[in-house]
């Protein structure tokens, strides 16, 4: 059901002509209240494309009514001209649907370093002015539009006992290490809730789910998550209510995005335990999920624990103080490493499944954190080494 | 002439076994002095091979007379075995050339995470102590005998003014990023100086050469980069001569390893400029250097210069300040991107050379800083999946 889920969204997803496959490539999302809560966490990277800029800025008072994505071009590093773009794009949402300019939120994706072809967009957003529906097939239309290179739609929801629904779709394939925020999300739900609970909500959620993926150690210019709340449910949700919700729907379009990352054969789970701190233990699972000589070997199905030891020891003491003679590795159930040294034979790690869980004890305290991503494979670099979307 | 090439070394590369292929893996230099001033840097890897772990103490005095080389096993993360192993291979040497243990460094290359089989490594070494010898051949048999995935020998050397000469071998080609050291490098000279100053200028040397280098962000547990001194020319360079000519054989041995790394397709050389320090320029072009997307864009002749300016705002302000809107991208002399925006028309950039240059303009500073690295490509993950050496 994804945006659409909750009581009170309308969505719809068009082909504008944005893209030359001629595949759907611009979503529309409405809240059509009573509420127009809004939430949003954007990129870390410091170059932020226009939409980012544009949509900091409208959110910076937690309201909004709508969201215009597209996908077919980033409007990244455009200049003030891209900047004008979005903000007429967001003039022209706001004209069809009487709304305020600084009410519409615009997310963008797709090639760095082009500008976008308005009068394709504008018309493609009357399209889709025309066609918001509320209902299933709509929130899939909404979801299928956002695509890049992702070879699926994702979408989650989840109903909570007190009777909120959160729902959600996320786009997302390559360009895959958001930091505070990730790739383009829109999730929405029918709680009566503030905005600064949401942002509150939409901050907690985020740390432990899409900050949690690093599928290719690149952060992108784009990345955005939205939350909008209609409270049209009528319910105000008890205290971490909204944000297990929130958090619930998150980490499933999380796991989705890694399953679908571009050209990845395995989704690895790095899960680093006995840290000193939790920030030291995801130090080093990202450390890990960033090797790509650990991530070719998945790709080759070869338990080369060595490399998962040696990315580990590049971590600073600084930050992830533990002794590497108290090591130990984990592979699909098989402590191949320990006392950092060898363990088990190695031959008997089974890394056939897509699903390949590594697991490193640091022997340093009782703090744990873990990141995930996708193996390194043909696939990957033939898909990057001619991207066009 | 490799190691061999100043006055006062003798050296072998011989098959002892280690290798399944039957390739020579066991390499021996003697300094037969009449100095033995010797200095080295190691990995800044906190997994540290026990080679490393011996040679870091057996150098502490500023003296030896030999290394001890192999390839097919790293004798890495092998316990208090593995350093005796390391030791018992030192005393064992030391035996056959009438030397200290404590005068025997020793380096090893291959699979992380198993023992060495010590038999056949020490026989090996019997077999080299015999055919040690001066000259050409020897030197080359050597930097034969290092070699792991290299699919050629690295030597260099040069003779300065007052005629004093450096040589050196390398190995290196996959798990390529030093950090303060690198790889498996030994150097020699004939000139007359002391433990001080040849450290000094190692340091000074590999802080611009093998440092620079970042094939594939990987750090190895293994690196080390030595320089021995015979002293037999009897001539004690002027100040900064040997730094001169310890880093013109250092920067050879060092693009010889991005010319051979790992299924690479283009060298690139990543020059940042208009920083506000070196540090920043380094942090910038290192950030860049380690973007899989860069560098499967290069892979495929694209010149995308939107994720190169992506990887550049990955580098926190605090390490680099620079302002978005002021970079310029330049690829192989095209500047396709200014003032943080478009540029010339991408199309018009050549990427078939295998020499890549991509020189980004932070507009923020007189310092610049340089990191050379390779493409990704399907060959590179292909030999890292299936790793064998």
């Amino acid at each position: 059901m994804s945006v659409t889920a909750p009581k009170g969204f309308r969505a719809a997803g068009v082909t504008a002509g944005l893209k030359a496959s001629g595949a759907p490539d611009l979503a529309l999302v409405l809240n059509d209240g009573p509420l127009d809560v809004a939430a949003a966490v954007f990129t870390a990277n410091r170059v932020q494309a226009a939409p980012v800029q544009w949509s900091r800025q409208a959110v910076a008072d937690g309201r909004a009514r709508a969201v215009i994505l597209n996908s077919g071009g980033a409007n990244a590093c455009t200049g003030p001209e891209g900047f004008l773009d979005s903000h007429r794009t967001a003039e022209h949402v706001a004209d069809l649907l009487e709304l305020s300019a600084q009410d519409v939120l615009v997310c963008s994706t797709g090639l760095i370093g082009e500008r976008l072809p308005m009068p394709t967009l504008l018309a493609g957003a009357d399209a889709a002015a025309q066609q918001l529906a509320a209902g299933e097939t709509a929130g899939a239309g909404a979801a299928r539009a956002i695509m890049t290179t992702d070879t699926v739609p994702k979408t989650a929801q989840v109903t909570t006992a007190s009777g909120i629904t959160v729902g959600g779709m996320a786009k997302g394939a390559g360009m895959l290490a958001p930091q505070l925020a990730t790739m383009l999300v829109v999730l929405t739900t029918d709680a009566d809730v503030t905005a600064g609970a949401a942002q509150s909500a939409l901050r907690a959620a985020t740390a432990t789910t899409f900050d949690r993926v690093d599928s290719d150690a690149c952060m992108s210019t784009n990345d955005t998550v939205i939350l909008l709340a209609s409270g049209s449910s009528g319910i105000a949700p008890a205290p971490g209510e909204l944000e297990e919700a929130v958090r619930d729907v998150s980490a499933r379009l999380a796991r989705q995005l890694v399953a679908d990352a571009e050209g990845a054969s395995h989704d690895v789970h790095v899960l680093v335990r006995s840290a000193s701190t939790e920030q030291a233990a995801l130090a080093v699972a990202r450390e890990i999920a960033r090797s790509n000589l650990v991530k070719a070997a998945i790709f080759g199905n070869d338990p080369n624990w060595g490399r998962i030891v040696a990315a580990a020891g590049c971590v600073p003491e600084s930050v992830a103080p533990f002794d590497p003679a108290d090591l130990a590795v984990t592979i699909n159930g098989v402590q191949v490493c320990r006392g950092g040294g060898l363990g088990e034979d190695r031959s008997a790690v089974d890394m056939t499944p897509r699903e390949t869980l590594i697991e490193v004890d640091l022997g340093a305290g009782g703090a744990s954190g873990d990141i995930w991503t996708n193996d390194l494979t043909h696939d990957y670099v033939e898909e990057n080494s001619a991207y066009s979307s």
